[in-house]
């Protein structure tokens, strides 16, 4: 009986082997029809246990705008996704060489959104000042703070100011955005402890009532860390955060993490850069100390939050996470999912309509819980 | 060079051939390496077009309750999920099988619940009325509606009633479950003329802004129809709405039924019954009239809504598109999506932890916007 059933996929092993170099170029044409796969699926997933999906080519949805469509279909990342530097040395090579084409691409964009930027330090870090050309009346007593993404190994200086404009732009907030440290050279807790360095000085230049802390991916990480350091140190908490699609956890956790593999288009694999990142930032830390992976924390007593993510995010499984745990706590929380959208890829292009809705609904939901 | 690249393809090529009836019984075994995969995803995905995936087994997640775990792991559902009747008599005994197996199930779970169930007709449509053992003093003079799911075809008498005992039980409500018509005998627009004909007459039985109408599925999208429909015809509009995962667009759009096809074990993917399903239902009419696809209607006024899905639902773009539409519409809506959740999982079984999330949620949301 057994043999008998797979003998009967042996023609369509066959025919898949044939075709595999084409399908690599374009699985639709070779695609099998859908009452062989039907069979076949039905025969891989008859009994309990993990999910045996084929391998297909997945068109680009006409549900998001033309920008957004263009982002979608964009090749993977290389080498950002894959990098796999093999010594410090290696390591600054590329985040150098990374942060210089992202901080070219900053100044453009500021000028577009008519965003200026100043650098400065705070509590002995360095930071940028980020201003919309006018802040508006409810804005002029509120201050924001950002932590950029990255992997805590990604942009340096002023190629993670990207989020920092974009909030300022649409938002029309002031924002300071932490140039914390990062490894190779500083591992964990640098980058925590600059993050706290310069809240416990920004609270002292606007009441922290009107104040709202956000970052995306390791910056919405840091973000729910920041919170729970700042709990456990006594020190005032913001009106509201945001962590836009965080990692909220180093370890591969999270059912997206398989469902979206080779998906979305930016992470693309935890086992790229991602698990080679965590190790360098994490420097023999254990990986779910809740100051690495705040999902492991107590979310008790958080201001109102609100996440973001999209439904081809490898992250998109530590948002809903963090979500229901944020809810499970009895925290006010948010959850807004844009379609087609791999990781962070509403911090890609600030004219990508769904950009602009991202960071004008996050504003909004400041607007709702920040004093003036 | 193209035939140098092409090439490389053919030694994984044939080893996967080999090993693709193992592949079926358990893909992990065979997977090849991540540096094989790096290299065949980077050159299938080194140009602008669609997304390709190859075949993967994607474990049970670690994330999910145990009990939700079990419901991730279990098979594909046949004959539901891709049932495909030749005419009328086919479809009545698939119906009438399935219907009677669901109602015999839903005894059991009253029971255990303690909810009671009486049947009734309002607006001479067949209802059941489901009442938890005690309702709190705040919900005494609340209502709400329930229309349940099931493609339009499944789910006819006390199969339909599972969603109504939950929100009964967990919410404490007294809940208006209708028996709506369905194909192949009754198809569109019988079902939305007995929805909206219960609905005529409920709103005098209970002051609507004490009332909410809910549904999963089939069940979400004519709560959407309902409200576009009661619009035009200037009913009362209930207090909220709660459209879980619904099917919002008959038609085969969003992002997820392609991402999400073979992975939701529930669905698993419209060229299964779903197809047939839309099309029994219209009974030629455009399938994008917004009284069979709401998301296609003027989500402006629209009373505050609470959506639900799961990262595996094949639905959940259809309800990140709806949400967005009723916030572009200005409209307050709240977004939850569970962990490994496939399509309306949440609805299976009681006693699974992340069902009574689910409910608990909605009923907060409830009692937030219905007055008393």
């Amino acid at each position: 009986m057994k043999i008998i059933r797979l003998l009967a996929f042996v023609p369509f092993a066959l025919a898949a082997a044939l075709a595999l170099p084409t399908v690599v170029r374009d699985v639709s044409a070779q695609a099998p029809d859908f009452a062989t796969l039907e069979a076949t699926q039905n025969a891989a997933n008859g009994k309990p246990g993990p999910r045996v999906v084929p391998g297909r080519s997945i068109p680009v949805p006409n549900t998001a705008s033309p920008e957004l469509r263009a982002m979608i279909a964009a090749p993977y990342r290389i080498p950002n996704w894959d990098a796999n530097p093999k010594n410090a040395a290696e390591w600054k090579q590329l985040i150098d060489r990374l942060a210089a084409a992202g901080a070219a691409a900053q100044q453009g964009v500021r000028e577009k959104l008519g965003v200026s930027m100043e650098t400065s330090a705070i509590g002995g870090v360095k930071v940028f000042i980020l201003s919309p050309k006018q802040i508006p009346p409810a804005n002029r007593n509120r201050l924001l703070v950002n932590v950029h993404g990255g992997g805590y190994v990604y942009n340096p200086g002023e190629a993670g100011t990207g989020e920092a404009a974009l909030m300022a732009a649409y938002g029309g907030f002031k924002v300071i955005s932490i140039d914390y440290r990062m490894p190779p050279d500083f591992p964990y807790p640098a980058a925590m402890d600059d993050a706290m360095a310069v809240w416990q000085e920004a609270v002292k230049l606007q009441d922290p009532r009107n104040m709202a802390i956000f970052g995306t991916s390791t910056g919405g990480g840091m973000t729910l860390a920041m919170i729970l350091r700042a709990k456990k140190e006594g020190l005032p908490l913001p009106a509201a955060i945001a962590p836009g699609t965080p990692w909220s956890d180093l370890t591969e956790t999270g059912d997206t993490y398989k469902t979206n593999e080779w998906v979305d288009n930016v992470l693309v694999s935890y086992d790229g850069y991602l698990r080679h990142a965590a190790e360098l930032y994490a420097n023999g830390h254990n990986l779910k100390d809740p100051q690495l992976s705040p999902i492991y924390g107590d979310f008790t007593g958080f201001p109102p939050a609100i996440l973001t993510s999209g439904t081809r995010d490898l992250f998109l499984s530590l948002t809903v996470l963090t979500h229901r745990k944020l809810r499970r706590a009895g925290v006010e929380a948010e959850l807004q999912v844009f379609e087609g959208m791999s990781h962070a890829q509403y911090n890609f292009d600030p004219f990508v309509p769904e950009t602009k809705e991202v960071f004008t609904e996050i504003a909004s939901f400041f607007d709702r819980h920040l004093g003036k």
